[in-house]
């Protein structure tokens, strides 16, 4: 008798990823000229760096860490990998965050550290991280926890580090950005391969939420439910507790599926977007370097709406401060023409139109 | 002392459009060749043929028509309208369709068109459709309703019909495109000038359903809430009064202004990635007009299934029954090829791969 439905699934979802991660491993620097590097991903030319440094090296076994929390879907990932990699020649190892939120969050990091161990995960990490308050209390956490987890994989030489995002995360995170209301990228989601040289992967990013947790039921795996998960101080917990299920009532059970599906389809327009206007922005400069406006008119509009929003992250503007309506001003220069002046954007970079030129500087 | 706030907001917005439609009307047709047909936009190439046509025939006022339900939104309009069209030598008319789904709909539809003819629009249509059942009960209606509106324009020779959706409208459309999946095109939700020849014009996209209703009040105009409105049978309905009030609950306020704008920019990038398939469409044929594996291969993924979609709809596959999940199929054939047999599509067609040749056709 084979595994329950559940387990099977969360293992056939990790056994893909870590044959992704052999590949990878394995591949000439040469596979980077693939349709995924014409998309533009930077994960996939980075992975081409990694598989080339590997390649000067001596070869050892592998090793995959699982980030864990202690959570259902962390935990439902650590016994999958712990399942599969061995299976490989995959050494699996473990790290867990304590973010110090919370009184014995210590106590806790040390327990959920010692279940990986009796899952057989070496090496297994806990690391305690200081939280700061930029960007909010999520963004803190969440920069700390990469912070914590990109040293641990280096300090082990990991070659990979599995995130327990589910299908129903990717959903949440559409929906957060989506109120951002600036554009498909943010429609993107969560990419199943991110990071410097495609570090960190998302096995779970098809699989829903109820089966990570089923899976670690059936194999008797207790886990812990952070209650900032239901804390309604929380965007991403009021959207996941009172936001989805009213819209799933509205629009039937399918939306979880769809919100995932617009991240991967969004995540493709952006990226060959993106390509174009790279590759339409040297044609629309003149010798001088200069951005020429009748041929900047010529593009379709969302090209040049990204040409002029990389000009001015160039110029100095900070990216998470420039919104759709900055973009829009500067572009009715080019399509609504009467004379403006200096056109101020963040970071005191200024736009302005001259001679039939686009200028965009620090002011 | 100027109007009311919102009674100067409903009639800036009607009178911005109208402004358009003259400058369409006295435009070359030249002036397709600007950077709206460069974004592959079919209403501007439509407007072109429209200011052609016209310039052949004898100058008469121009006339443009509103639709009306007796709602706040088509109320509102038709006050504007009828303010400001004669102010620019616009004649102003209005037409309301008595869908026959109500009891006492064709009473309903003669008020309507006598409250018109009160604000002083000439001529007034009140006109009975009957709805199929095709598509479900408000596609069937929506059909019904733009092909009655589609015949009073042709009957009275109107230049323009003015709709009342407002940018509320636009939310809920684009959350019903997300409920689908499908990607960034049914993201667009409803285009400011849409139809043949850009007949059709939503002056209202941008304002907001209270501004409507507060114009409405404040100028004593009687509004008629559709029962249908609230009722849950409805998707839309359901999204109105439980999905967004809880995913604005869950985001905050700026919820309908964030969907609204990832319209209009979904609806930008949509725009120019057809423009590229198309253009790349060309490039993929070998001498045979045959597509070639292996440049599909080396294009972006989502310019490849673009190409893929459009060949299979040219082979006979029906648009609406073409999914994200059929083009993944195919797509699989040139970038995951293991020797897959034929792929049957919606519509009878088949696609398969022969000789580095991708074959997609009627079956």
């Amino acid at each position: 008798m084979g595994p329950h439905p559940a387990v099977a699934a969360i293992r056939l979802a990790v056994r893909r990823v870590l044959h992704d991660i052999l590949n990878d491993l394995s591949s000439e620097p040469s596979a980077a000229s693939g349709p995924s590097a014409a998309s533009g991903s930077s994960a996939a030319s980075g992975r081409a760096v990694v598989a080339e440094q590997r390649s000067r090296e001596p070869r050892t076994a592998p090793l995959v860490l699982v980030a864990c929390s202690g959570g259902a879907d962390s935990m439902a990932l650590a016994s999958a990998l712990a399942f599969e990699a061995p299976k490989l020649g995959i050494r699996a190892g473990g790290v867990t965050v304590d973010h110090g939120l919370q009184p014995g969050s210590d106590l806790r990091a040390e327990e959920v550290a010692l279940r990986l161990r009796e899952l057989g995960l070496d090496p297994v990490d806990s690391v305690a991280v200081t939280v700061g308050r930029e960007g909010g209390p999520e963004a803190a956490a969440r920069d700390a926890r990469y912070a914590a987890l990109d040293a641990a994989a280096a300090r082990h030489g990991a070659d990979a580090i599995l995130l327990g995002h589910t299908r129903d995360d990717q959903a949440e995170t559409v929906l957060l950005g989506l109120a951002r209301g600036s554009g498909i990228r943010s429609l993107s989601g969560m990419a199943a391969v991110s990071g410097a040289g495609g570090r960190y992967r998302r096995p779970f990013l098809q699989l829903d939420r109820q089966t990570a947790r089923k899976a670690c039921m059936v194999q008797s795996l207790p886990v812990w439910d952070d209650p900032h998960n239901a804390d309604p101080a929380y965007t991403r917990s009021r959207l996941r507790h009172e936001g989805l299920p009213a819209l799933e009532k509205a629009l039937g059970k399918g939306v979880v599926e769809a919100l995932a599906r617009t991240a991967q389809l969004s995540r493709d327009d952006a990226d060959a977007l993106d390509t174009w206007a790279r590759q339409a922005e040297a044609s629309v400069r003149d010798a001088a370097g200069l951005l020429e406006c009748a041929k900047l008119y010529a593009l379709p509009p969302a090209v040049r709406r990204r040409i002029l929003r990389q000009a001015a992250i160039e110029a100095g503007a900070p990216a998470g401060s420039l919104f759709a309506r900055h973009i829009e001003e500067v572009d009715r220069l080019i399509t609504g023409w009467r004379g403006q002046g200096v056109i101020n954007l963040p970071g005191k970079v200024v736009a302005q139109r001259q001679g039939g030129r686009l200028v965009i500087r620090q002011g």
